[in-house]
């Protein structure tokens, strides 16, 4: 049975898209979350004596940040599952009622790959004897659209927001047990740089980049905005 | 000439690809560059007096986050760059090393619509006398991968730096301005946002999620994120 294949096919292809999906959101939420919380403690750390502000501005940041990043991923993956929706719903209405152009369509997505009209026509007849898989068959190649999956929206989001304040937390808290500003300064910066090393390494080793790559990648991020933000900081109240 | 007419179709994709990636990029770096610079200064100015010091922690900010998130998009960029050509070559070495798997391959793409062997067969023909165009078929029918545009990388990240700029000095302006922290957090509120119904209300309409829903969507976020971390800040001062 081609449907039950279709089937079990679509969930396999789902699962492996499923797991890719939650690496993406962790590596959204933890590489901004290591990076901005610990360059803004680092920036004013240069800047004013108080631990006490630096954490307040960090902590602040962290709510901000993992609030606007977490929520925005629940309305991208909210506006591509009614995007996806709304095109199949359009498609649906298609094959029904404009059934030359849907074919016209079909001929014309097999003529790009050099398929001529007489050897993409068995497949059109057979796409027209099973119209939900006609449907499903647009959807894919003549929309490069895949059906995303349900709850994705919250579950991106709260992943992005976890991994955000998790990743944050990691730069702040020796401006939290430590007295001397300058102290929690250079052990914030070394446990950073060592978690980015770390977090790139996985990440590269989970996206194939290649784990050592990846490590020098996310520390040079971290590294570039953590002196952009210290020198601005130093120039500004040193004015 | 069918190569030629699949070049033309192909970079007429592109060029609608193109403008969606810039605007998503705007999107990206707008979103979060209205939000999080408007929500620490707000939750700072909720905490210390100075509004010195919530344009350089804002500032810090925009630095930190700016380059954290272009650089971020640079990676995104030249990681799917890198994937496709990679899994380019390994698609152009199997069409000619493994032709049995990789028509297997064909045939399973298409039961999966419940399209028979019998009828998936001219198709494959007409490919394998093409093998350019049966790489290209493979790549977006069996991977789902389109191919990235050159120099993506680099406009990306320019693209979402500046976006994040440009939407983090609004909420500043009035700190900079004003002598007086508390009026400074009130015209900083109300132009943030304002800004954020523009910003939504545009980016509803060029993404199709409708300008009254998205705008209502972005000044959430913003509302309530900055909200946190005023009552963040708030709570810490006060202990």
């Amino acid at each position: 049975m081609p449907a039950e294949h279709a089937h079990s096919h679509h969930n396999h292809h789902e699962q492996h898209f499923q797991s890719t999906e939650t690496v993406r959101d962790v590596v959204i939420g933890m590489s901004d979350g290591l990076t901005v919380p610990f360059a803004l403690a680092a920036g004013l750390s240069g800047a004013v004596n108080s631990t006490h502000l630096v954490v307040l501005a960090g902590l602040a940041e962290i709510a901000a940040g993992s609030i606007a990043m977490g929520l925005g991923g629940y309305l991208a993956a909210q506006g591509d599952a009614e995007h996806y929706a709304s095109e199949r719903l359009r498609e649906e209405r298609e094959v029904v009622e404009r059934v030359r152009d849907e074919e016209e369509e079909i001929y014309e997505i097999f003529d790009a790959y050099g398929v001529d009209r007489d050897a993409a026509t068995p497949v059109l007849e057979a796409l027209k004897r099973n119209p939900p898989a006609w449907v499903d068959f647009m959807m894919r190649f003549e929309l490069g659209l895949e059906e995303p999956q349900r709850g994705r929206a919250a579950k991106s989001a709260s992943t992005i927001a976890v991994s955000y304040i998790v990743g944050g937390m990691i730069p702040l808290l020796p401006y939290m047990l430590m007295a001397s500003g300058l102290d929690a300064l250079k052990v914030s910066v070394v446990i950073t740089l060592l978690a980015l090393v770390v977090f790139g390494g996985v990440k590269g080793r989970l996206t194939g980049t290649g784990g050592l790559r990846s490590s020098l990648q996310t520390v040079s991020i971290g590294g570039i905005a953590a002196a952009a933000a210290f020198g601005l900081a130093r120039l500004l109240s040193a004015s």
